[in-house]
């Protein structure tokens, strides 16, 4: 699982040619939402022990077109963690204050510290993506981002952060019946926001933006994931799987009693 | 419920009078926590009524002596919510560039904006708790900070921040059973901090110092709860119970869909 839907550094994307559904195509949901509450006991284990040792960071990132699934991701992946342990941080338009430093300040400010998981809904990809295909800075300014990007990333691995940047790929298809939900649904109406049907005009602008992101931000210390996430229950389950064996990979154990304090006896 | 654990302001708290336990005295564990997964559904819909409206924010702070209970209560009690629309602060002694601050300066930065939840695990309390009976600054200092909170939490709540403080009452015995198995249990070794074992030995200075919190900074727009929280389980349920009926008071809908964008349709 861990290696399936990893993009293999220097390979191409090809996103139009990927598959937004489970495999095998047999399995249920049922069956699938069975695996996912298996995995919460062992992944809310190993997050705790990241707390414990605090020799670790995780950071999570999260992208994806409209309605693929961001915050459900955090939502449902996320529960199997000790919230205490978490900080979720969207970004949003950037503010005046922000804009008038470099795009990585405010994604600098919110990394994990080490023993916690910071995840990103959204993240500095943004300023390749949006930014890129809504032109908002010119393509010399946008065309350097890969390079600052990567080695703002390997800062971050260095000092001990594992870095997991999960792509949500939905169809088209996928997608109309989501924006559409949330135009019918009155109890959905608030997420609506006309910029997503926008951005939806640009699919094919998004897509190479995307491939670009992908391709040319994909390191050994900090990969992507392209999950299938048409299916909730399955994007739920491969993300959480990725996470439980790249945590599992740390080989962590319970931190010993302090030396100085065995022995000691509670009044 | 919501009544039953408040404190009416001007009253005294009586902390060493106050039970620690469940009542009614007969309710078994496993009806609590049925009751408690009832309450669930609701409390997430209320939270994200809140969070759809941007119009409150909620501020929960926790406070209460070490294995008090603070960890599990923002563990299972905010469970309910999600995640995103949450944050959780730690207040731990504060660092170099805080200490030149006043003690609200670095509070003030971490309160939840409009639609959030902020949850407060230790909080401004601490600089009349902590500090107060360690001695860390003059009487003269101290004593001035129970009219700033009020002055300071009156702003927040003339801003729209719903505020709730949640006062975890254990008994001497029970924190000695707590403190106990952290050192038994080795994968709660980390959890062992030989300050709580000195905090212990200061009980009843301790229990003056809350019942001085309890007694000059509970108002009607931040009154304090004080939760009987030896037994984990009734004190989970009785703040999700304070929540839920706290919330709904704010009689909440979902937002409408903007006018603009009526019949709009996805291509």
């Amino acid at each position: 699982m861990h290696q399936d839907y990893m993009l293999p550094p220097g390979e191409p994307a090809r996103l139009r040619e990927r598959s937004t559904l489970p495999t095998p195509e047999d399995l249920r949901k049922r069956q699938g939402r069975r695996l996912l509450a298996d995995l919460q006991p062992g992944l809310n284990e190993l997050q705790e022990l990241m707390y414990a040792n605090r020799k670790h960071a995780l950071l999570i990132v999260l992208q994806g077109v409209d309605t693929s699934g961001k915050d459900g991701a955090i939502k449902h992946v996320i529960r199997a963690f000790n919230p205490q342990g978490c900080r979720i941080t969207s970004f949003k338009a950037p503010t005046s204050v922000e804009l008038a430093h470099d795009y990585l300040w405010r994604v600098h400010q919110v990394v994990p510290r080490k023993g916690m998981v910071g995840i990103f809904n959204r993240s500095h990809y943004e300023d390749v993506l949006i930014v890129r295909v809504e032109n908002l800075v010119p393509p010399e300014v946008w065309e350097k981002r890969y390079e600052h990007i990567n080695a703002f990333e390997k800062l971050l691995a260095d000092n001990g952060t594992i870095i997991l940047k999960f792509c949500l790929h939905i169809s088209h298809d996928e997608q109309h019946k989501r924006l559409s939900k949330r135009l019918a649904d009155p109890t959905s109406h608030w997420k609506f926001d006309i910029a997503d049907v926008t951005a939806r005009n640009k699919w094919d602008e998004y897509v190479d933006a995307y491939e670009a992101a992908l391709e040319r931000c994909n390191t050994p210390y900090a990969p992507w994931y392209i999950i299938p996430a048409d299916k909730k229950w399955y994007r739920n389950l491969v993300i959480s799987r990725i996470l439980k064996d790249r945590l599992q990979e740390l080989e962590m154990d319970w931190p010993p009693l302090n030396e100085a304090w065995r022995g000691i006896t509670i009044d």
